[in-house]
């Protein structure tokens, strides 16, 4: 494996998966009050687009990585709003 | 200009420019106690690697996004430290 694939693979994985902390960080503390629901909403624009510019050109690891990254920057985005209705 | 290079320009804007808005919220509030410094530290170590992979592969839409990103994250990332030693 090239150096450059072994570096686009860490890549790829810290910054599809750096959303996590901030997810239990979340749940554990029940508190999202200081963190910007419009961050995760353009977050979830943008990597969704980039998962139809991977379908588009038939790029796996853009559409697995944009993908995934969707679903978890969706999932922070559902926590905010849900504790901002029931919440503080 | 084809619909997937625009859809990836739009993608590109919206994934580079999503911390713009936890910037502004944490300057104008000064507080950042719900914000996770572990998801900026991630994020400043992925697109710092993408930065790296696109100076290797001399692609310069990747080293510009991911360049710009690595600034702005490694701001918010400095926003919060300093926030966290001088108190809330």
């Amino acid at each position: 494996m090239l150096a450059e694939d072994l570096i686009g693979i860490l890549a790829g994985v810290f910054t599809t998966l750096a959303v996590l902390p901030q997810i239990i960080k979340a749940l554990q503390t029940r508190k999202v009050e200081d963190v910007s629901p419009y961050m995760f909403f353009i977050l979830c624009l943008g990597v969704g687009l980039w998962t139809v510019y991977g379908i588009f050109k038939m790029d796996w690891p853009i559409i697995l990585t944009n993908g995934i990254s969707f679903i978890l920057n969706s999932l922070m985005l559902g926590i905010i709003i849900t504790q901002k209705q029931h919440g503080i």
